[in-house]
């Protein structure tokens, strides 16, 4: 497993992966979770994969390869640089996953391997506000409703609280990123599966280019000091709980 | 699902289960999923069970019989009440699984029913320290080692980043009981299949028996006030965290 994040406020989109990809306690690596496809000034989209990673890698090969393709053939639209909008983005990667699955789910089957993909496809084409999209394995999708401000695949139970508890589509973009920081050092610190470092895109609403895009692992002076503090604060505010009473009075009259 | 909780203190023992039953949207009611074996002054047991209800029910009323019946047999050795120590009373619990699923499983299996269920089997029995078990739908069980504050059925992911943090077997068994409702709290925030009213038992080590028992809804004092000053906390400690610099620096300079 792993986690994969993208959150949707008034300014702009933020998306979150972490780089922990287990093929059995043995074979723990890291891996590239997050994927721009980009036409300055036009479009701005970001894929992020979790799941198995033959079957994501195929993926991200084939849209790649249908870009290149689209140069001459007259399938132009049917690539994630081209395709008229985001619901035609989605189409776009549902169908190549359709397509992967016809040659890679009966060997996988044979073998006890699930055909086992999740993907958060977001991002703003021209025309449009940004959107974020979830689709499953059988390539179908559906798009995050305007009340709903993250998606997330993965390793998701963990992280969800915090996220929950602190964003609204009123949150700064800053404010998101925090929280999704947070949300996926509670999914590290719960689940050994989720691990860094993490990557983080920061898209401002209508800018179609330029996303900041960071990498920060267990030495990032920013993540080091977030983690750190949550903590504190988290303990402190704990202690200063009140505790349940009817406890207290029990363990001091133990004869009763 | 729902979600069940045994906490570990050197104080003694914290159980705790919601009570939300869910046989689909439109069958939402509240079940009992704690159950408490008495010997007093020599044994207190308690057994929280998540998983298929019909199942669930089936096991507790084998165990009563068991125990009335062994009165007048020779089996007393096999029932939760007479088995000499924490282990046997496990041993006790799985194989009454076991039987059940003998009868249950295939036909149950014919509708595409799992055989679903989970336990946790706590307490403490005169000679023996204070112990928690973790029982399987095979009938097989661990148990929590010394260094494992806690253990969890059901819905256990979205509570355990709070108890990660704030729980060790030093913690008061006051302030055990405050991290589990908080805990419940995340869960019930998270997830529409956990929820209220919160049992809660506290169990004191040594006493082997008049442990208190408490039954808390959205209307316990002491339950809203731990919700809302922790909700409130929350939001005050991410307000007052710093914000990525790079994020808030791209949005004032968006030419760049």
């Amino acid at each position: 497993m792993s986690y994969g994040l993208g959150i949707r406020v008034d300014e702009g989109l933020i998306f979150a992966a972490d780089n922990r990809t287990s093929a059995g306690i043995d074979h723990v690596s890291a891996s590239r979770k997050m994927h721009v496809f980009e036409r300055a000034g036009e479009r701005f989209l970001v894929l992020i994969t979790a799941g198995n990673l033959s079957i994501t890698q195929t993926l991200l090969h084939r849209l790649n390869e249908a870009q290149t393709d689209s140069k001459k053939s007259k399938n132009a639209d049917r690539t994630l640089q081209k395709a008229p909008n985001l619901f035609a983005c989605a189409e776009v990667v549902g169908h190549a996953l359709r397509e992967i699955e016809k040659t890679e789910a009966a060997p996988l089957a044979r073998h006890g391997v699930p055909f086992d993909v999740s993907l958060i496809l977001g991002g703003q084409i021209k025309g449009e506000k940004p959107g974020l999209f979830l689709i499953y394995p059988p390539g179908n999708f559906i798009e995050a409703p305007d009340e709903t401000p993250y998606v997330q695949i993965g390793e998701r139970k963990y992280g969800k609280s915090i996220l929950d508890r602190t964003v609204t589509h009123k949150s700064s973009l800053a404010a998101a990123a925090k929280a999704g920081l947070l949300s996926f050092d509670a999914a590290i610190r719960s689940n050994a599966s989720v691990g860094m470092p993490i990557d983080l895109i920061a898209y401002v609403k209508d800018s179609f280019s330029g996303a900041v895009e960071r990498r920060m692992g267990t030495d990032d002076p920013y993540l080091r000091t977030l983690r750190t503090m949550w903590n504190d604060r988290l303990a402190q505010s704990f202690a200063a709980m009140p505790e349940p009473d009817w406890i207290t009075y029990r363990l001091k009259n133990p004869s009763r």
